[in-house]
């Protein structure tokens, strides 16, 4: 096995490409320790200097797919659809989203990851919620979809077990901006987890982990083309992460602004790409003719309240108290507030997303090791968005602190995520293609 | 440090020089067992595919010299000068060179390596010879230089210890043909071990590690120039191995054949390389004032028998039987003996050197596996050189074989290695250029 293995290694690191017997041997051989963790990151390393085309990335999907159980659902209402986000900071739209889906009876089959590095993760937000289990069993996962209609919850052991082996090491060993990993990594847990369709919200910019344009569109396409080698249909949008989505960046303060989406009062951005995104998640799951009537149900969904609704039901499926719905001051609060005054006067022009998020880290909010705690109470608030006129001494953010906070640090951060111009700048817009 | 250790990986994963700091850490962490295998793995494939430049080589020496002690010698007669080769088949020439160099009184420091892979090593070779010790200990190193005048053996523990660790990874990484990484291994060793200047022996061609010349000439400029930045200065030459070195390939086989050589009555190729190489150290240690006296100088100790008796001494102070000097039959001899004869007619165009060195190992004399045991008595020995004619059933090549010998193997892998041409071919020379 090992002299294989260092000629496989050998082929990758001069650039030619790998058959499938290959890629599955070194996979699945890793995925059952008989590869060492040191022959993977040199094959990681390889592989992200010299890429791979398609057809690899594709078998690769498949070998880490094969590495576990793949589940498949049947007789559903509706083609089980799932959404992805790239990771960015402050983004809360999976909360919103998936109750305004399961209005329509589109089933939303969602394993989502935690926050590590500087961007925030759906389960950190959702386990804010006081109860709330994101560590259910295989055959709960299955329940849930069957029954509910959807599950957000973390992955398990059984799905693309090579998946999270592989994460674990690409995360320590500098691999994982790399588009064919990240394609693998995504695709394989969606089609384990027995998703058939997938929206996909591929961020871009300073907080994102594409910081370029063109980069976050070759994931987009890499994502699409070995998508449909899977049989799983992607689309979805580029959109900018040139800001932190939202007014809060946070755990508790994100499930507090993911409520007042759902009640129509959220924020005009993070609205308007939890429409975008649903919109084509309903067009997929085939219950909307096109984007446009997928946009108008999602706006349905949110004036009629039944978003609302729906999320009491997934609260209390996943063991959690729906009382927070209706009263948000039942969860967690941070224990102090203060505000960062500009020290600069003019238009806003940038927030830093990612100094946010780092500022947020500083507060408790999220990771800087996997064992880390995370306070779900604290975060930061931002008061002003980019376009608007500030002055000096003007508050531009709130943050929310808590007993371990390093209040210094995240005003520090925050301070130099503000970016001022003399002038109104031309404000980017959120969507910036479709996919 | 797992934090600092995951940006560094990043800059040299995206091409940017490191500094000697960077650097430092990461060879002394690795050192040390702080940092793990995985990590460095993947720093090795980085280097091998981004490259380093000269400065940075010098760090990356510097540091795993830096990971154990450094020998200095004092008082001695001459410059300490040792010699290097990259490795090929049938490269015998460290045994009759030291005897020649030590007639000047030039001190030999040498710590040399085992056969892994198609090439064979100097201390299996050695202990053929009965009794003989490699694995002394650095006080025994120390002591045989000062007294004796020159020393042959392994790597001890407390020198560049960082080099045995990472070279052991590379191994098994895909990761050995990097021009820093093989130049950081070669001169942290010869630096540690005392010498102050070094003779180069680059190979190239079928059976070298450097398959280019081009690519040879590289390795050979950044030895020069990182040595000289360590204070050891180096120079040597660029040979082919376009055919194997000598007649003989196999460890007791080649021993014979370097008595042969000290006794004037060598191939020509290995006398001739032996001399050149030899003149080189004897200017180098100051004791010749050109290449061409230093020649000279080594011929004579063939012609008045000078370098025989060292090497008795030699043998003699590593424990080994001196007797063999003028018995060879003392030496292990194969059990058996098989000829293989052409199957066709025309001129030795070239003789794969790789194909010879896997024959040789097929027959027991190298290993597969570092723990793999040798058969010292068997090899090959070639009939014919390129250049000469041959007829259909001539015999080209004779196997010594053992109880263990894959013969088959052996003898199919001899037949790919001849290549015959209808005309004479125009035979390459031995010394292609002076480094």
């Amino acid at each position: 096995m090992a002299f294989d293995c260092i000629g496989v290694l050998e082929k990758k690191r001069d650039g030619h490409p790998l058959s499938e017997g290959e890629i599955r041997d070194f996979v699945l051989g890793y995925s059952r320790d008989e590869i060492p963790d040191y022959q993977m990151s040199a094959m990681l390393m390889a592989i992200f200097l010299q890429g791979m085309n398609p057809e690899e990335t594709a078998f690769l999907t498949e070998a880490m797919l094969e590495s576990g159980e793949r589940v498949r659902f049947e007789g559903l209402p509706a083609r089980p659809v799932d959404k992805h986000s790239t990771g960015g900071v402050g983004d809360k739209i999976t909360l919103p989203l998936v109750p305004l889906v399961m209005a329509y009876g589109v089933p939303v089959p969602m394993l989502s990851g935690r926050g590590l590095g500087h961007s925030g993760g759906t389960l950190d937000k959702l386990e804010s919620i006081p109860g709330f289990r994101v560590d259910l069993s295989l055959e709960q996962y299955r329940e849930r979809v069957q029954g509910v209609g959807a599950v957000i919850m973390g992955q398990t052991r059984e799905l693309a077990p090579a998946d999270k082996k592989i994460y674990a090491l690409r995360d320590v060993t500098a691999t994982v901006p790399s588009i064919p990993l990240i394609t693998a990594s995504i695709l394989s847990k969606k089609a384990a987890g027995g998703a058939q369709a997938l929206v996909l919200d591929v961020k871009t910019g300073a907080g994102a982990f594409m910081t370029t344009r063109e980069k976050a569109r070759q994931l987009a396409h890499s994502l699409c083309e070995v998508g449909a080698r899977l049989g799983l249909e992607v689309s979805g949008f580029l959109t900018s992460m040139n800001a932190p989505l939202g007014r809060f960046v946070g755990n508790a303060l994100e499930v507090r602004e993911s409520l007042d989406i759902l009640k129509g009062e959220g924020p005009e951005d993070t609205t308007e790409l939890t429409v975008a995104l649903g919109g084509e998640m309903l067009r997929l799951a085939g219950v909307a003719r096109d984007e446009q009537s997928g946009r108008e149900k999602m706006k349905e969904a949110i004036s009629n309240g039944r978003g609302l609704e729906n999320l009491k039901k997934l609260i209390i499926s996943q063991e959690g108290n729906p009382a927070v719905v209706d009263d948000p001051s039942l969860l967690p609060q941070a224990a102090d507030k203060v505000e960062v005054a500009s020290e600069k006067e003019g238009f806003i022009s940038g927030i830093d997303s990612r100094k946010i998020g780092l500022a947020a880290i500083r507060l408790g909010a999220g990771r800087r090791k996997v064992e880390d705690p995370v306070d779900p109470s604290v975060g930061v608030e931002m008061l002003v968005r980019p376009g608007e006129k500030v002055e000096i001494g003007q508050p531009v953010v709130c943050l929310y602190t808590g007993i371990d906070s390093n209040i210094e640090g995240a005003r520090m951060l925050v301070r130099q995520a503000f970016q001022t111009a003399e002038k109104p700048p031309e404000v980017e817009p959120l969507i910036l293609e479709k996919i």
